[in-house]
């Protein structure tokens, strides 16, 4: 069996034409496929509606009661299920799952330190229900995970859509050979922020403490890098970052960053 | 394999201790088990504080596109998955599910006659996905449907919780030894509406002629007498109606209205 998790971000989820052609060509990949969406803009703006006010502490959201309750609703509900009426129109059948769903992703309730992120949820990766995850792609079905996780104390946490779907690729990993896709904004890891054809082909360990050694990578994209370089030495075959425009040539290698 | 279709509607869902309740008796049920839930307020309140407001013809809600989206996110979101996290943390591996996931549940657009119902889906019951349904169950998944259904023209339906109810334990009927219930505030069909103890047991087809004649039942009572017996005529072993706080007695016999 060969697995593909691929994760879309909010700057798709936002675009309904860009998220209709990514989904047509993600319906498209032939072998057995997971898909992770991000948030996206519009549980800020039904927040706002709602009188549910965002609360950042050092740039990360607070996710009070409230909060979790909005997220829930609209990623579990309004984003998850309209990606899955898409993809089935497509012929891709999909369901949509959070991780509480089947209780695939279980999670530890974020720790208070200095900051108590409140209803956040940190994955308990040994604990993934991979049996499950393969037993349906074995239906034949497409699972799409709103960035959802949960436990039986705490319910539904809210949760990174990169860490899910690294941490999904990384269970994977053990039953099935497995791929992760980061798809973004641009063209994959660029090595001159303002050429985007700069993209950066191949990322290994020591290329990657090159690239940093001599600033040729850095602001944002140095923990993507650190990320898809952890999943890499966690058993995934290999970690693809570029954009949602060119899914197939990526992962096909023809375009973005690979992370080796 | 025996399956048990358990159907609440909005006067438990509103209810967060009558919920709570009601789940772990669900949750103990020792067999093959899928829950179908209602809107219940929520729905309603979320719309006004969105500026949706409902609007109604002969009695009906009419599904526009702001609806449908509201409605998808509340009962796909919010309600469905604070259902399947309760059901979690009390020991039953539940799956939330819309007629789309899975391509479950396809519906077919009601057709436009004297009013325009809008998004609202008629299910298509042979087109029912039984064999995806039956191997969830076999993993030992709950299915919790939201009251959703979809066909890929024109996306997410909203579609009667009752009816998917029925539609699925007809369907199911065709591969095990389904039973019905549906579960609301009182207990059982009452030949005296003022004595809440006049609950009549039984019901069969003649008996619900003679019910009607003498004018026994009335009002709400005589469209879900119909909808059963008619489920009950479709194949379904029998179908119990009576009160949510007390599922296993429903199950029994012991409890309720039980239509042969």
């Amino acid at each position: 069996m060969k697995i593909t998790v691929v994760k879309i971000g909010g700057n798709v989820i936002d675009d309904a034409t860009a998220l209709r052609g990514f989904l047509r060509s993600f319906a498209a990949l032939p072998h057995h496929k997971i898909l992770v969406h991000g948030g996206g803009k519009i549980a800020t703006e039904i927040g706002y509606k709602l009188g549910i006010e965002p609360n950042y502490i050092n740039g990360r959201r607070i996710t009070d009661e409230a909060t979790r309750d909005l997220v829930t609703m609209v990623y579990a509900g309004a984003i998850n299920k309209n990606i899955v009426q898409l993809l089935q129109a497509a012929q891709c059948n999909a369901i949509g799952l959070t991780g509480a769903d089947g209780g695939v992703i279980p999670a530890a309730l974020r720790p208070v330190k200095e900051v108590d992120y409140g209803y956040v949820g940190d994955v308990v990766t040994d604990q993934i229900n991979v049996a499950l995850l393969r037993a349906l792609l074995q239906l034949g079905l497409t699972p799409v995970f709103a960035p959802l996780t949960f436990n039986k104390e705490s319910g539904i946490l809210n949760t990174n859509a990169d860490t899910i779907a690294r941490e999904l690729a990384i269970a994977l990993s053990a039953v099935a050979e497995t791929d992760l896709v980061y798809c973004f904004e641009k063209d994959g890891v660029l090595s001159d922020p303002s050429d985007a054809a700069s993209v950066i082909p191949i990322v290994t360990a020591p290329i990657f403490d090159t690239l940093k050694k001599e600033n040729i990578v850095g602001g944002g994209m140095i923990p993507k890098l650190e990320n898809a370089l952890s999943a890499v030495a966690a058993g995934v075959k290999k970690v693809t970052i570029g954009s949602s425009l060119h899914l197939q040539e990526l992962i096909d290698g023809k375009k973005g960053t690979t992370i080796l």
